[in-house]
């Protein structure tokens, strides 16, 4: 009866467990097409005898997932979900070294099988994040040059389709606002690589902070979010669990 | 290396997980004092070729958690949480034959005693769900009789003060909106059973559902949220984990 006291004991004992979303606030990170989340105090302690606010935020507000509804017209909104698929084995894909060296860095199948020589094949039905250190940067978040151009590493289509058609993965993540690379945005002036992603029915995360903490290897995610009817996404609480 | 993954496996194959949170949605169980959740297209297909979202809602919004701050103003908010908070183990206190016998059921130490003489001595730090199968109630929410008046079960301060004080529990949840029975309510004009609960430092979770699908004793509950830096509380995801 006490069996899964007993392995949460354990699961205390030996795991840490890292928060890879970003707390929720004005400053957080944003896609500049959405607003800031904005609160209003309905009830405070001087007049109430309590605090209760209310909140105003885009459904990709900071840390959040995106279903495949937000950029595929018949896909699956974020009610529809599979329950299930809030706890995965993650995998960590390190380009940190390449996207400091290159902001423009997009990472290809290459660097998928190059990843795999090190670490073993990606295995059915993990969550795979793309490593950018992305979520370290205080400021000019999308790393916009005098010209107003924005130069943000990210993902092509190539690596996409060989994670999800090849290596058959449930969803990916990233520390950008976007799945796109910046520079493949700027060639299409579409984010092609999103689309294609979602379009494919699995979920995304953007904006994940953090994955410097995480194992290239052998660790977990926990994505958890509201269950909010009919959403396109929703901002998400994400926690890596790892070996002490 | 891939411990933890043989353990989501041995998870996955041997849990199930029941989701304790009603969906979020204009129809939602939500407190009297506040409004539903709205939401405004911000961008769609047609124009846009993408769909996202705008949501206005209450930090108590449907199946929610309360931090201390929401009732006790020098109490932690909802940032302030651990995160090691998130995952406990879960105890559910039946007294749903109770509330339907009698609406204005106010569980006391005595039925927490009589509990543990079955089960067994709640361990500390654990998370003890109320159940009264309130969760399943399709109307009339909060059982208003002709008079305007209230019936629905709850706890009393005599038994949350056995919790925290002498079982050290680090949460305790219900499937009602309030924490008092509103016949106590009733008597004295305030939420002294909330207001005691949140002035000991511990969080609570409001508005739970099918508490009737998880065992008395033996699961896992999982709480999650997103990090809303100073919030008395949120709209939560409570998943329940079970031996299958």
């Amino acid at each position: 009866m006490y069996k899964l006291w007993n392995a949460l004991n354990k699961f205390k004992d030996n795991c840490e467990i890292v928060d890879l979303s970003h707390p929720v606030a004005p400053e957080s990170p944003l896609w500049t097409g959405f607003e800031p989340i904005r609160e209003r105090v309905v009830y405070n302690f001087k007049e109430h005898k309590f605090l209760a606010k209310e909140y105003t935020l885009a459904s990709q507000n900071s840390t959040h997932i995106d279903a495949p509804g937000h950029f595929y017209e018949p896909g699956i909104l974020l009610h529809e979900l599979d329950i299930n698929d809030m706890i995965l084995p993650l995998i960590v894909i390190d380009k940190s070294k390449e996207a400091s060296e290159n902001p423009d860095y997009t990472i290809s199948p290459e660097d998928i099988i190059e990843w795999e020589k090190e670490y073993g094949e990606i295995i059915e039905g993990s969550f795979v994040a793309l490593r950018t250190d992305w979520s370290q940067r205080k400021e000019n978040f999308n790393n916009v040059d005098e010209e107003g151009v924005a130069h943000y590493p990210g993902w092509s289509i190539e690596a996409c389709e060989y994670l999800i058609d090849k290596r058959k993965v449930k969803a990916i993540g990233h520390e950008t606002s976007d799945t796109d690379a910046s520079c493949l945005t700027l060639k299409t002036g579409w984010l092609d690589v999103e689309t294609y992603v979602l379009s494919k029915g699995i979920y995304q995360v953007e904006l994940l902070k953090d994955l410097y903490k995480m194992p290239a290897t052998g660790s977990i995610i926990l994505v958890s979010y509201p269950n909010v009817i009919d959403a396109p996404g929703f901002t998400a609480r994400c926690l890596g669990i790892k070996l002490k």
